[in-house]
């Protein structure tokens, strides 16, 4: 299977769905995969099972403020500096470039890094969705050490971390990205296809897709939004009350959904940072981080950043089960409420009411 | 030669002088250099025409904040860590030791360095004085390309730098630096012996060791420093006025001198950051930058750090010149009064009345 420049609007709205409020906006990475594609030919779309156990495959995001993102396109040598800094500390060369984190901008973006380097995309990534740090990754739970990182800017300036721990990757790395102008394309966790076996979320790319298409055309967008995600539907109604600042380079805050039609006298309030972590109604939980809770636009199911938030805004909340990895306690550890300072327990979506 | 234990007072000293008011208090340095000759001998020094031409010569020395490098001793594993990883990237051991920088705490650190790993230090350093930013070293005003920095911290951590200039290399380091608590290792420009030849200064250990030991037992020992350095003494007086703030990591202010004795009636005003970098006197410069100015305790000729400037205190203000390549025009760019945002000329110190 190959992605062709069809395939990108697709993709691109999936990955917004996938992205949880978070992850960066599709369109720059859209963009740019899209004339990758035009300039390089399709990106051949690979199975984990495909390759070969020595296969190496290269996590790649960028790293930085979205702000900055937007206005900035990474340049065709900073996937080449990656590659050639990955070859020249492995001994050959890349087998596939694999997205980082399927949701929001990095879902679409590798798209343009794998035609740029004529490498194949993996059909699969690191995440499931998207988190805001770089220790949130399945390779990091599934205990893969943390002992590399290659970053690329826009400069021209290549830095490789070995820190001791996740912890310490996310810091540094954060650091190197301040400074190269809040900029930076990221390969962490450089591994085999050997390694990659149950410490990447496989299939993600093809889901992502078949999200973006399932509301292709569909009379009634939202309910095929919901049954292709197998969600809940949380709330229908009206933003009518949305707070929010940026600290720290992350977006923090909470939002109000007046219920309408059949949910009117309902409200639901969601918890934001970066993501949209937690859905309450009443004081209860009904959806929280690790799984997925998106605000979409209610006539279109288009997802809606949290950045896009605005008063009025008519809306709906889905919530879905996060892949299985993030429900184990070293899951739960790294990106459950805890990890987020949430003094809630984490309970999975299906089995809340 | 080897350098002794009883040797590191007399470096300390030299080197404190040589850091002409910056390059970090001594103290702690000496410490660790005297505990390593303990544990592991004495150390060899070696000339560079020693070295066989492809032997490969670590340039260390310590970045960060000077305050924390009082109360932070660099471990063994640091300098362990550093020769690991330029051993992975190089292939093959290293042969040597250098201190980047002579002048101060970060000339007496490198014995300790090179007695933990077992290997000699080079008679040679890459300023033959204190400067405070990354890119001034002899090595870069050589041209020799600044493509690889190497860093170790107190956590663990290792990061590497392939910086596209000398710039991002200040300016990728220092952010690594404050993430890591304003503490690292630092090897910069990791060269062989062959490319050394005419981009290091030579002879730089063994004068700080001649400088340190000019005033031991001397019964003048402000003149026998002035001799020793073949230094003019600018003035002997009482600090009246002293204005320091800490800005961005760095030391800047002014201090002024009013004559006592043979002096009295004339007043000179010291240019500070981190380093004594102009000597005006009436308006007119009497030393500047690149060249060497030193602020000395007049009685016992000991080297006062511009932190330890306090007002009352009976100084002499000694200035030197600097090595031929900080007078050449990359040597003035890099170096000279313009790259510290002072609008005055450079004239040599011996040609100033």
């Amino acid at each position: 299977m190959v992605i062709n420049e069809d395939d990108i609007p697709a993709l691109a709205r999936g990955c917004a769905v996938l992205g949880t409020g978070g992850g960066g906006d599709v369109r720059t990475g859209s963009l740019a995969a899209r004339g990758a594609i035009r300039a390089h030919g399709p990106v051949p779309l690979v199975a984990l099972d495909e390759l070969p156990p020595d296969a190496l495959i290269v996590p790649l995001s960028g790293i930085g403020a979205p702000t900055v993102s937007h206005e900035m396109i990474h340049g065709e040598d900073e996937p080449k500096r990656v590659a050639e800094e990955v070859e020249r500390l492995f001994g050959r060369r890349p087998a596939a470039i694999m997205s980082s984190e399927i949701g929001g901008a990095n879902g679409v973006a590798p798209v343009a890094w794998a035609a740029q380097l004529g490498l194949p995309l993996l059909d699969a990534d690191g995440m499931g969705r998207a988190f805001p740090e770089v220790q949130m990754v399945s390779m990091y739970v599934a205990g893969l050490p943390a002992d590399l990182v290659i970053m690329s800017d826009v400069a021209g300036n290549i830095v490789t971390i070995r820190p001791v721990d996740g912890l310490w990757s996310e810091r540094l790395a954060r650091a190197v990205c301040v400074a190269s102008g809040s900029h930076a394309l990221m390969a962490d966790y450089v591994l085999t296809a050997e390694q990659a076996r149950g410490a990447v979320i496989e299939g993600t790319v093809t889901r992502a897709m078949a999200v973006g298409r399932a509301t292709e055309g569909a009379p009634e967008p939202l309910i095929a939004l919901r049954d292709a995600l197998r969600a809940k539907l949380l709330i229908t109604g009206k933003l009518t009350d949305i707070e929010r600042r940026t600290t720290g380079g992350f977006v923090r805050g909470s939002a109000v959904i007046e219920g309408t039609g059949a949910d009117r006298a309902r409200t639901l309030t969601l918890e934001l940072q970066n993501e949209n972590l937690v859905a309450l109604e009443n004081g209860q939980v009904r959806a929280i981080v690790p799984d997925l809770i998106t605000v979409v636009d209610t006539e279109t199911a288009t997802a809606v950043q949290t950045e896009s938030l605005r008063y009025g805004q008519r809306v709906s909340v889905l919530a879905w089960p996060c892949d299985p990895l993030w429900r184990t306690s070293k899951g739960l550890e790294t990106a459950g409420p805890a990890a987020f300072g949430y003094d809630l327990a984490y309970v999975p979506v299906e089995e809340l009411a």
